[in-house]
Formats: structure tokens, C-alpha cells, sequence
């Protein structure tokens, strides 16, 4: 047997079609609501944002999507991507358990995030439309769309959290490697951004507040359409490549994971991974569990509440049924890890209120232990957010020590840590911190929440 | 015909043999010459350095020398690499020429470098050695001794060139992370940074001279050897792995180079390519053209002597038959592409004396320019070094356009650019300038020349 065994795939393995987990689920996720009447919506709501085939793909109850030729010829530049079992991991850990991972990083930005760039930007192109706006923090969502507008020669403007534009000027050099427009929010380029810099010139930004801006900016000309990274229906599907791959993958290697696990930010890395797996459950009968990694710095799964919300800060997009701590919500400054979003995507909330995912939440100590471990075993230096993923496989393969028995483990390496070797220095001189909420803190964030109840 | 079109190969299609050109150059390579005596030496010479199995692969005149398991497994996390048909720079370039490029990005380190210093470091583990001391430059030759190190559970002390050690700070960062000790040379620990710290003690460094202080260290422990990144025969060898794969899967795209082009350092990036298809011309009769691409800043090849030269600053290595422009060169601080070293490896330089092999020098201006065309057309941001190979690539592929003929172009991509984004930035905004060194620049480093001339 030997150390590294790669399950590898040809391009004709990519596959042709996005799976919608909305067909399988028991209960369908419940509509978005108006922002202003808090009536539900339908797909026209959302034109002046998204092109109306990325509208009916975010509605749809088809359960299998078409791929255009066009994306999978785009995907072909990386796709698909390797599934690794990690033997030397498993031996530094002592553990009967096997442990696999699915590798996204060997994309051009490095990350999962172009596999629904590309369609959202061909999408667009095929409608018209000239520019695209988006928000990134970290800055891996901004270089996949950066990339993807290239591709199809449409412009990208991208607002970047403030606090990042400052903190990594390579993520940002990539962006414009690729053509983009890079400006740090808030800015004065908007209303909402001139609003929050009147309230604090001094503010880092947020997620939700880049959000605001790109929203109000692509709502306010009609050549220009809006993005998002996570979250949304189309964007999760998009992301099933993954786990399609990863299950032929598995089927190959003779395999099944007993468990799937993927960090959790908005929820489009572990949709993309576990939501072909999960359809196994629900209409096979298989018992196969699935656990959402998420930072214990933006605990919306393990400790937020399922409402109504805001995807913004300001409170310009439509209202989700969701997980969260609140739209308001900003992580505190000390969290290095990634995955700051207040709330979760409306299919992955509903999953975890019907019990048929888990959620867990990780230190970014934790993390980074567990990060530096796979890097000197595994050989991969992993993005901040995966080293979440990777310390649950950790915990699970531990579990299986102490009971003595063996388990299958998947979970996915969504990205490498080459532009976030910043937040390893930190954590190799100590200055990170462990970090949990107070329940005071969490009360405070909850009561905050000004938006409609769930009905029964 | 998609627009991406990439050739993958199986785990089992990994080469299970280097490839030593030695056994088939009409000239051998002339012997090394004692510093001291310059009287040629024998391998033993070297033991003070390198395990005995890597200077017998030094000396080999076998053609093919079998890779260990151990190390095939090593590989496998990364290999076989990926080889593309670049269609959408095809396009742009509007040529009729064919253009392919091996992408030796996907390694751990990001670069071919772990080709050698995988079976390097497994070689020195077999031997007993508990540590190995090296240089690096731009860091993608010591990040890949320090995972190779890692992973064999070998120390790894670094010397990196002072001025590359504080401008990148995440090269080293990534270095730490796979457990190496890196020190900014010129260094207190030695003799050599004594000596070269006392004549200037803000020495920004260069190659050379860290060569000489890990050099210095390995000579003086018993327990400690040193490993060089390039320019030795057995590094070549490791690296035809590379080739070896490319062959393959030109074969299974139905297509033969006419041209192969890679960039040229000391000479491995450029034998790891081209020495497998530079077989066929030697024994199948074949009429493939190689073209190794070096900066205008260290134009050894195209600008230097044949002559007898030291590999480090100091003066403590063998000398070596090489293209060299002294081994007291050092490139102009303005020079941005890496490829910084002052010879060419002893057999690279032996294959272009007898006219086997061409050379091109490539201005940093016009080898960023075509980065950034390649990063907007095929997606990937390449390595400074590569953009020199890419920038001869356009020119062979507008020459035949100019022609009006086609031709099948095939080059190395070697690496990615993620940790080079502020040679970017310097880019972007203008600060690169072009850099031709005049005839008296040359004439000057070459008068410096004070070793052996070679034998008529």
C-alpha cells in the first residue's frame, strides 16, 4: 500500500449536471420574504440582481440541472479534482480510522469558490449583462469572481472588506491580475457605505456591509448584475461537483464515509460536499452523518436562532429563513479563521432544523493545531477555513480510537493557506487567542434581531 | 473541441525511472577540478557533502537509474502533473501555432522543486544523516527542502538570501510551517557570512554566498550534509520526471513539440523538460528544437564564457565546467524574475557548447507582460521564472504566425506566482524597468574570472 493514494478522475468523470437537494428534502425551505412588507416574494423580485436563468435555478425543484458546455469546458481547467486518503495523518494520529479529503485548492484561485463563479459569470455574460458586483472578505470569493469575469469578459467591482484590503494586498493584486476592480468597504462609492462611514469613518467593515454596497450598486444600474459567494439555493448547487466527484471517488476506492464533514461559513462548501452524499440518506436509506464545521467566533448553527433575516447589514436584500446571530453581527477582531458570516444558507438551515445534519464549533487554537498537523503530514498548507474541517476530522478520528473502532471520514480541504500565511504567523508566535461567545454576548446579538418570526 | 483541453496521466503512469541524458551526449560533461589543486576529483571528494548514493547518480553514465518506491510514493500527492493545450492563449495571440504547457504548479511547495528534493532528502535519510543544510533565494527551493525534510523526518537548515528573507516573509513563513530553521544570509553562524559581513555589513546577500555558508556548515558536522536545488547532474536527473510525463501525454494528444521551452536558473527546471524529448533527437534521429529561457539581468548562456568556475561566492565548491558570469555576479537589485544564479549546470552547459540545445535572454518587462496575458487567458498566475518561458513561447508562437506556418510549441510552466505577487505589484504600478546589462557590465564580471580555462 502506498503513503499517498490519490483517486484521480479524467475530464469526462466532471459531472454534467448540478444536483438540487431541494427535490429530496421533506420539507422545503420557506419562501424569502420583502424587505419592506415582509410578504413573500417571487423569482421577479430578485431581476434587478441576478440574471433570470440564476433566478429559476434558485426556485427550481428540478433535481438535476444541466451543466452548459461552456462551464464544464471552464471546470476543465481544474476539474476534476483529486480525493486523497490521508495515511500519514491517519498514523501521526494513531487511529483505526480511515481519513479521506477531497482537494478544491488545485483551482486557479485556489479555493472551491469557481465552481459557481464560473456559471454565475457565464450566466450573466449570456444575458447581457457587463459588469458584475460582489463583496469579498478573505478574499477568496473576490479572486474566483475575478477570474470568472475575465474568463467571459465581463467587468468586476469588487468591494473588500476594509480591514482585509488593508491586511492582505496579495489577494487584492490577484484580483487585479485578473482585471478587477478592488475598493475597500465601506467606501464613499455608496450610499449605504457613506452611511456606515458616517456613523464610524474609522470602520474595519463587514461582510454584510460589503454586501450592502455591491447590492446597492448593481440595484441602481441595469447593466449590472449582483453576486454572492455562499448562502444562496443556486450558489450550493453549483458547489455539488464536489461531492459528485468525491463520491465516485469513493466508489473507486472501494469506499463510503461514515461521516462527511466541511467548514461552514454560508454553507456552499459543505453543500457542495455533503449534498451528494445525503441523497443517499434520503432516498436509500443510508445512515451516513454530516457534520458543518463552523468558528467558534460566528457561531450561527450550534448557537444562533433559526429566523427570518437579513443577508446584509443594512437590510436591503430580500429576508431568509436562516440560521443566525443577526445581521448586524461583526466577529470580534481577534478571529483569523475565515468564516465570519452572521447567518446560514435557507437549505442548509432547514437541514439542521430537521435534524438531518450536524453542526459543530471549532477554536481557531484548535484550528490552527490542527492545520499545522495536516501540513506536516499531508504535505498541503490549508486555507484558515479548512483548518476547521480538518480539526473535526481530528475529533472524529480521536472518537474512533477511544472506542475502538474503525470509521470512514471524509471531509473537504476546500482551499489552500498560500495568501493567508499571515494568520499562521500569528498563530506560530502565539498572539492568537482562544475565543467562544459569552451566552451575554449571544443574548445581546439575538435580541438585536428585529425581523420576523418563523410562523409556526 | 473544448476550450480547455488537459491531458491527465494515472498514479501508475508516474515514470519509474530518471532519465541520465549523460548516457547519450556525443560529449560527456568535462570532470570537476579540486578548488585547491585543480586537479580533477573523484566522487569520494564529495562525501563530505552528499550521500554516497546521490554522488553515484553524480557520476552515473547509466541511462536510465531507478526511482525508490519510497519516493514514487512521495510523489504521488502531486504527480503525474497536468499538461494543457493553452486554446484561449492561442487565441489572443491569434496564431496559428499550438501551444502546450506542463504545469509543475500543483506541488505542495508550488513549483518542480520537489521532484529532487523528495529523493534528496530520502537518500540522505537511508545514509543516516539527521540534518541538511541549504540556500534559497526567492524560497521555492527551500520550501521544497522543508517539506521533502519533513516528511522524512530529516532537520533542515536554511540559508536565505538577506533581501529575499525580509521581502518575503511569507516564503519563509511557509518554511516554518514544515519545521526548517531559516536564517538570512549573510549569517553570524559562519565563517563565510563573517568574512562577507565584515566587508559590507548591510550585504543584501546573494546566492553565492549563502551556498558557501551552508556548504561551510555540512563540511564541518558529521552528522549534517547539504543539498543544492539545481546545476548538479543528479538534480537534473530527478527532475525528468517531468519530461518523461510531458512525452507521455503529448503522445496521448496525438502531438510532438517542435519546439520545448523552458526557464533557465541552473538548469533543472530546463533538463526536467526538455532532456526526455532531447532523447529522441540523439537517438530516434528527431529534428525538436530546445530553447531555455534566461533573464537579460543573468544572461549566462547567451552572454557569458565556458569556462571552469566556482558554484559559490566564497570559492569552497569544485570547480565546474559551466557558462558562468563569475561567481562573484550578482544580479542588479532592480531585477524582479528570479533565475538570479551566475553559471549553468555542467552538462546543460556541455549541450549547448555543442549546439544541442539554443538560449534566448528575456527582459523582465516583456516577461511580465506575457504573465499577466497568460493569467488572463489560461487562468493560472504564474511564477516570475515561468514568465521568462512564456514570453519565449509568444515569441515563437507570433513567429510563426509571422510565417504563416504552424508549429507545436511545449513549455514548462513551473510554478505559481501566489508567493510572488509583490514582483506584481512592482509590475502593475510601473516600478520594473527594462535591464540590459551593457558590454561593459559583461566584460567586467568576466575579467573577474580567475579559475582554470578549460583544455583545448
Amino acid at each position: 500500500m502506498s503513503k499517498y493514494h490519490k483517486i484521480t478522475l479524467t475530464e469526462n468523470e466532471i459531472p454534467e449536471y448540478w444536483y438540487n437537494i431541494v427535490a429530496d428534502m421533506p420539507n422545503k425551505p420557506l419562501p424569502p420574504l420583502h424587505p419592506g412588507t415582509h410578504e413573500p416574494i417571487g423569482p421577479d423580485a430578485l431581476a434587478p440582481l441576478f440574471p433570470m436563468a440564476l433566478i429559476q435555478q434558485e426556485v427550481s425543484q428540478e433535481r438535476w440541472i444541466g451543466i452548459p458546455e461552456e462551464v464544464r469546458d471552464v471546470y476543465k481547467l481544474w476539474r476534476p479534482t483529486p480525493l486523497y486518503r490521508a495515511h500519514n495523518l491517519e498514523k501521526a494520529l494513531d487511529t483505526p480510522a480511515k481519513i479521506y479529503y477531497k482537494y478544491e485548492g488545485v483551482s486557479p484561485a485556489g479555493s472551491h469558490k469557481p465552481n459557481t463563479a464560473v456559471p454565475q459569470a457565464y450566466y450573466n455574460k449570456q444575458e447581457g449583462v457587463s459588469r458584475i458586483t460582489t463583496e469579498t472578505g478573505a478574499g477568496q470569493w473576490g479572486s474566483a469572481l475575478s477570474f470568472a469575469c475575465q474568463y467571459f469578459g465581463i467587468r468586476c467591482e469588487i468591494y473588500m472588506v476594509k480591514i482585509s484590503y488593508e491586511q492582505k494586498p496579495y489577494r487584492k493584486l490577484m484580483m487585479n491580475t485578473w482585471g478587477a476592480d478592488v475598493y475597500p468597504s465601506p467606501s464613499n462609492r455608496t450610499q449605504a457605505g457613506r452611511q456606515i462611514l458616517a456613523a464610524d469613518p474609522d470602520s474595519p467593515g463587514s461582510l454584510g456591509i460589503a454586501i450592502s454596497e455591491a447590492v446597492e450598486v448593481a440595484a441602481a444600474n441595469d447593466d449590472t448584475k449582483y453576486s454572492l459567494g455562499s448562502v444562496l439555493n443556486h450558489v450550493l448547487m453549483h458547489q455539488t461537483v464536489i461531492g459528485q466527484e468525491a463520491l465516485l471517488q469513493m466508489e473507486k476506492a472501494g469506499d463510503l464515509p461514515d461521516v462527511v464533514i466541511a467548514p461552514f461559513g454560508g454553507g456552499s462548501n459543505f453543500a457542495g460536499l455533503s449534498f451528494p452524499f445525503l441523497r443517499l440518506n434520503l432516498t436509500e436509506g443510508k445512515k451516513i452523518r454530516f457534520l458543518a464545521s463552523e468558528p467558534t467566533s460566528a457561531p450561527k448553527l450550534t448557537r444562533g436562532v433559526f429566523r427570518y433575516d437579513f443577508g446584509d447589514t443594512i437590510g436591503m436584500t430580500p429576508l431568509l429563513p436562516m440560521y443566525t446571530l443577526g445581521h448586524t453581527f461583526v466577529p470580534a477582531k481577534i478571529h483569523a479563521g475565515g468564516l465570519r458570516y452572521h447567518g446560514a444558507g435557507v437549505i442548509v438551515s432547514q437541514l439542521l432544523r430537521d435534524k438531518l445534519i450536524e453542526a459543530e464549533a471549532i477554536d481557531q487554537i484548535e484550528s490552527f493545531e490542527a492545520g499545522v498537523l495536516f501540513a506536516r503530514t499531508e504535505g498541503i498548507i490549508p486555507a484558515p477555513e479548512a483548518n476547521h474541517a480538518i480539526a473535526s476530522a481530528v475529533r472524529e478520528a480521536n472518537r474512533a480510537k477511544e472506542a475502538g473502532v474503525s470509521r470512514t471520514i471524509l471531509f473537504n480541504l476546500c482551499g489552500h493557506g498560500h495568501f493567508d500565511m499571515g494568520a499562521y504567523e500569528a498563530y506560530f508566535a502565539g498572539h492568537l487567542q482562544r475565543h467562544e461567545l459569552s451566552q451575554a454576548e449571544i443574548d445581546d446579538a439575538i435580541a438585536k434581531i428585529d425581523t420576523p418570526a418563523i410562523p409556526a
